[in-house]
């Protein structure tokens, strides 16, 4: 297996994903892809003043605050692949609420239950 | 039947959906749902300095700005279970527009002309 | 004394601010002032489905969400001069901060002091 | 043919799904949808200040910004049926991440993509 | 004098105010002042698809929505530097209103009028 | 010295200002005062599953993203005294650029340069 050190944000982040999100950045627009590939995942993830885990619930929690909810599970799939757990990333959501209101809150735990629940209905052990 | 004075805000603006609700949120998330219902619903909308009709347009022109659109529905129906017309919460939605743009409230518009078709094909006599 | 109903929604709102209101909204934009006091003013809040009580209540909760502190005053005036009491406008503040969080809440609720400040401060007997 | 220059704006912008939009707007709220058409479409758009290919890339843009994802085919429609390329709505969408962030200019770039290949599924010369 | 051809985009759009406005950025956050000048107005600002004047029309229009009043003298400036005229940012600001609503547009507005009465106070012969 | 474990997360977070605060905040309304006394600080903060210094980097992101620019100052300083250095708050807010554009983050920089010149200018030995 490669050494999760030598990875770069982006593959950390997105993990087994990283083809199709890839993909599916291109085809929306190769542009904004570039733009989001080179300074995002490229320069600002990868500099050290943050590690990862704390990037992905900074995310998370942005995400949420925005309402982009079609944004929200690369992130909290990120989250999760960085070292978050479930509770650290339902914790976040919960924090957003005093900051933003329930309902931003509540539309991103309905993501987050979604994306739990495929997961465990992709996994015959889960 | 009951007394409408002796039920809890909550009771009011959920209606007959109430077990839905409830069981949504809490399967969205245990600690947010405990949240909303203890602070939201148990403790702010109890508060007797508004009354449910004004605090549920208040909610609706919220929601409306926000363009929280899945959130809407519940507060639409509260809306008229506590007491507000149809005219009343288009209106609330149409003042929206002045503070918030035409975009958002034409949105909750989209919203509640479907939550009514809805209304309208489940009843018969609609 | 001049009958209230008489009085159009923005004469009930200004109040005695309205020559100073009008004066500072067309020095900012002739053309912007006109929209806004011939289509918010003059069309919308005339509309008789909401009572300008309810529709200040609207404009303080909006004004609070979108964070717009300057734009507040009049409409914090204008709530009260419509009617609602001063409990009545902060109970619809302490409802915007489960809708849109503490942080907005918490601002419109300081230009709110500020204002209450302002007024005993410009009344001896206050 | 009709002389572009005789068009209202509407007309320009809405184009050959004018009959469709505006009935889908009445439907929504024959009140809303009366204001949009007489202040915005009859009155603020009308005006020669800017020209209709300008406005439709400050109205992409300001949609984009919203994350109106629904309302944005409307006008990214419009934008390029009042002289806008391709290009030059793609790049309106990439300023946007500079002033909004990535989440916004994304998802708008989807719903482009989305119309755009609707379009060529409809073009059997596409 | 300088070919206005060759100037960059961030020399066309600062004019005179260039020193001051790097120097405010850089004491800001030296790296968030170096993303700004490196991707906003390195790499996006200078790319082909849109002209300087459109950007920065639309430049204002997001500001405006956004509610940036302290960053909206930059690009207010900078779209009279660019070839707009007064009266084609008075109505983009206009425009605003219908897609974010009154508030912002008039906020918006009162920033302009305090620009250009500061701009006509430092012009003698203004 | 007291034993920082036994301090509650409001106290840990307000540090020396914690008298100043809370009297402003009763000041604002004690209504809301003690809604964000009680559930904010007094139950979402003080739950176990995040840690104080990722908290209040979440804060600085979503006081940022909302442009809520005196709610700042408090967080900042809770950040750094809950253990996040100053690297780490400039980072948080390079991150947020990302996600909700450069104006937000900007004017969160510029507040945050203010209070460490203050903070210098409060400190002879600074």
């Amino acid at each position: 297996m490669s050494d999760p050190d030598r990875l770069s944000a982006r593959e950390r982040i997105w993990g087994e994903d990283a083809a199709a999100i890839e993909a599916k950045l291109v085809e929306a627009d190769p542009d904004l892809a570039g733009l989001i590939l080179r300074v995002a995942y490229g320069e600002v993830f990868e500099r050290p003043q943050l590690d990862l885990r704390t990037r992905e619930l900074l995310a998370v929690a942005l995400l949420t605050a925005l309402g982009a909810e079609r944004e929200l599970p690369t992130h909290l799939r990120g989250a999760l692949r960085c070292g978050a757990s479930v509770a650290e990333v339902r914790e976040t959501i919960v924090q957003v609420a005093m900051f933003a209101g329930f309902p931003r809150a509540l539309a991103a735990m309905r993501v987050l239950a979604r994306h739990l629940g495929d997961a465990e209905d992709a996994d015959p052990a889960g």
